[in-house]
């Protein structure tokens, strides 16, 4: 930005100035080139603070964590009792301090035992390597390291164990080249293999503590709230469609088209799902989650809420198709293409406040019960003979257009039955409280401004 | 697997054989439990040393590095130069060695150039806080500490930073801590900062050199081939969907529907996609990719890549569907659907092999102004005057299931000129061959196989 200003004003001012001026010029444009990536930087940091200030809460907590390691570092008399080894503290709490209690947790766990057990198998390999006499140790040294880092590296490989022991197959290789290698005499090996461990406990202690009792993340509660924010992001565009796809003026609500776009987060959410169910596996039990929750039933969810985002997004090319369709069509159409597209939408938002609330209502089921009976009557309009009468002015690439948008809302339906039906497993595995009754949920903003633009009548008693 | 064998092997001894009997099953039982999760991972490792050689050699090629650097920590000659400050050697290899040459490098520069900048920031602290008074010297150095560490864990988060100097960052907090808060005497300090650098180049040296010498993993080379391959695979849907769709005999080539849904893998790229490209900046020239290669244009192709199989995905289950289509519907639309399915799929391979060979060649063009054409046919025969004649026979459930497809079959020309034009695009940036006569280019195996079932017409001329 101030580069280019400054050359607007190269161009305003018309080379006068003379030498002084261009330097000074010069110099100008120098210091935006230095500033302008530091400004982007600066704003693209006021942003992250701002989406999320956890992210704020996280830095403060590392930097209190380390200082207070770098301290017992520091004094004297915890100084003299570990030596050099105290370092290992300091090293532990920068390289396990997660932002999430469970990367945290798993990051600590394997470092902590595979410095156990490589400590362990290190002492071991370093004696027998000692019982082989002066000339062959170094021989049986490099062999026994080489055999055991090339085999844990290619067990890096294997997913199963990357995704959750894939730190502490790292910290093995480390501790047992460390161990074995290192040409003390036994009993100070001992000592200081001793002297790593407990000095890694001091560090992943503190660290620990910090992260779960100054403002915990859970990456659990994140997984939960995640799952459920992408269900009512496919709502709401559902919830919007209809009012859309079929309106008549030209006019553009920008805010609710922004909004409806928000499933476009949804179709990439795979990796970092996947990321998060395997932080959580390592967090104990908290606040609503028990003690064995079951996370990968959110995998499967997502599963299906990103299949049903594809279908989601293809429809949305239909929405900014040029093609207009015309009143004989909208008229027969309009009607059950809104209603099936408005109650899968009521149905997902309905599933994101069950998993949400950890409470479930029959409130789904009457939704996708009206959105099936719907979807029957589409077909059934369908048929040819609801449109003889005046085929003559029946244009087929617009009867196509909007049996493209009739097909995918079809199988938008399907998925939203799938999502229920893994929601629901969810609610049976992790013990859901159910009401019985039907009830009026308190719904969002967002929902009750699109309600009040479909006609199609509903029931709603508030029972309990 | 065990324990299931020795589970029926009970029921069918049916209880026989007394104490001892049952003890032995107990124990195979619980060996059983035991082996069977080993005998799982062994399988698994197999396959992927199968499925990427690689993978084999990048761990010996650790082992290697580890092993050399090792025994120079063990010889007393080395020890007695370095002291403790070697084991950062063995670390820095372990630590810094990656699966490809692009990773490797990212890690030792940023741990080389972080540990360079901190070492100073540290010593200049530490420096600093002695000039304040014994009393004071640790309330400074706590306060240096936490500002720095709170300021660099929360630069972590800033998504441009994160995506290429993570690791930098963590070294820059890890060195700062342990130099500024050592307590020795400032030539101690300033000696400790010189031999952790010097140890650090002698591990990340050895790791490069062991990295790009013995068979190099290049990252860039891997985006460049999975993207081909990745464009290959929507290719071979394509070419075989149209014979799946329209088939008369219920007759399931197994092998060929497995080959088609290749397409599956495409439907998740993008974050290894990131990941790999971001490797690839650190790489420097090598074989057919010169310095500043545009890798970037990887990631853009690959966006087009990912919306198309999305499309190819809606379009796959119209292939699973259930509603046969009658005779009357396939003589129409069979010939232009098919036409325009082959037409892309041949278009996108074309594409793949211009990416593989690093040659453009006008056949690209020939295949898409084709499937253009067909596609106005297509549009055209779908105005209702073509069908008038027989209007009565008509279902419209099954006009709509086709009218999805041909949509579809719209949405995927569109994505493939989206693919031509950014494929194009790369062409020009990394100065492709180009080959201006018309071509026949050998074709895989998979494509000769698939044409040879379709009858429409191809002009393919050999000139050169």
């Amino acid at each position: 930005m101030a580069s280019i200003m400054v050359m607007e004003n190269q161009e305003n001012g018309g080379g006068g100035g003379g030498f002084f001026g261009r330097g000074w010029r010069w110099l100008m444009n120098l210091w935006g080139k230095i500033t302008s990536p530091i400004k982007d930087l600066a704003s693209d940091a006021k942003k992250l603070a701002k989406d999320d200030p956890r992210r704020v809460i996280h830095a403060l907590k590392v930097g209190l964590a380390i200082t207070i390691v770098s301290l017992f570092y520091y004094f004297d008399h915890l100084y003299d009792g570990f030596g050099v080894n105290a370092m290992w503290a300091v090293m532990t709490v920068v390289v396990v301090f997660e932002f999430s209690v469970g990367a945290t947790l798993g990051r600590s766990v394997n470092r902590g035992i595979s410095t156990l057990l490589a400590g362990g198998l290190g002492f071991g390999a370093h004696h027998l390597a000692n019982l082989s006499g002066e000339n062959f140790e170094p021989v049986f040294l490099g062999l026994f390291v080489f055999i055991i880092a090339g085999f844990v590296t290619f067990l890096r490989f294997i997913p199963k164990l990357k995704a959750r022991y894939d730190y502490g197959l790292l910290i093995f290789i480390l501790t047992f080249c460390l161990i074995s290698v290192s040409g003390y005499r036994d009993d100070e090996v001992l000592n200081m293999a001793h002297k790593r461990l407990s000095t890694v406990l001091i560090g992943g202690s503190t660290a620990l503590a910090i992260c779960i009792l100054v403002c915990p993340v859970w990456a659990g509660e994140d997984l939960h709230n995640r799952v459920a924010n992408n269900i009512d992001k496919l709502g709401t565009f559902l919830e919007g469609f209809g009012g859309e796809y079929f309106k008549t003026s030209g006019s553009e609500n920008k805010e609710k088209k922004a909004a409806m776009e928000g499933y476009k987060s949804v179709l990439s959410t795979k990796s970092t799902d996947e990321t998060l169910a395997n932080f959580a596996k390592w967090e104990p039990r908290y606040g609503r989650f028990k003690y064995r929750h079951p996370w990968d039933q959110y995998l499967k969810i997502e599963a299906h809420v990103q299949e049903c985002a594809y279908r989601i997004d293809a429809l949305n090319t239909h929405l900014n198709s040029e093609l207009k369709i015309s009143n004989e069509i909208r008229e027969k159409l309009q009607e059950p293409c809104k209603k099936v597209s408005m109650e899968c939408g009521m149905a997902l938002k309905e599933l994101a406040s069950t998993i949400d609330s950890m409470t479930t209502t029959p409130n789904v089921d009457i939704h996708t019960a009206n959105a099936k009976s719907t979807a029957k009557i589409l077909k059934n309009m369908l048929k040819l003979s609801s449109w003889k009468d005046n085929d003559n002015n029946l244009d087929l690439p617009e009867i196509i257009q909007v049996a493209g948008v009739v097909s995918l809302l079809l199988e938008i339906l399907n998925c939203t039955l799938k999502i229920g039906d893994s929601v629901s497993e969810l609610a049976s595995l992790a013990k859901f409280k159910k009401i019985h009754g039907i009830k009026l949920v308190i719904r969002k903003k967002s929902l009750q401004r699109t309600r009040s633009t479909d006609d199609s009548p509903h029931i709603v008693v508030n029972v309990e």
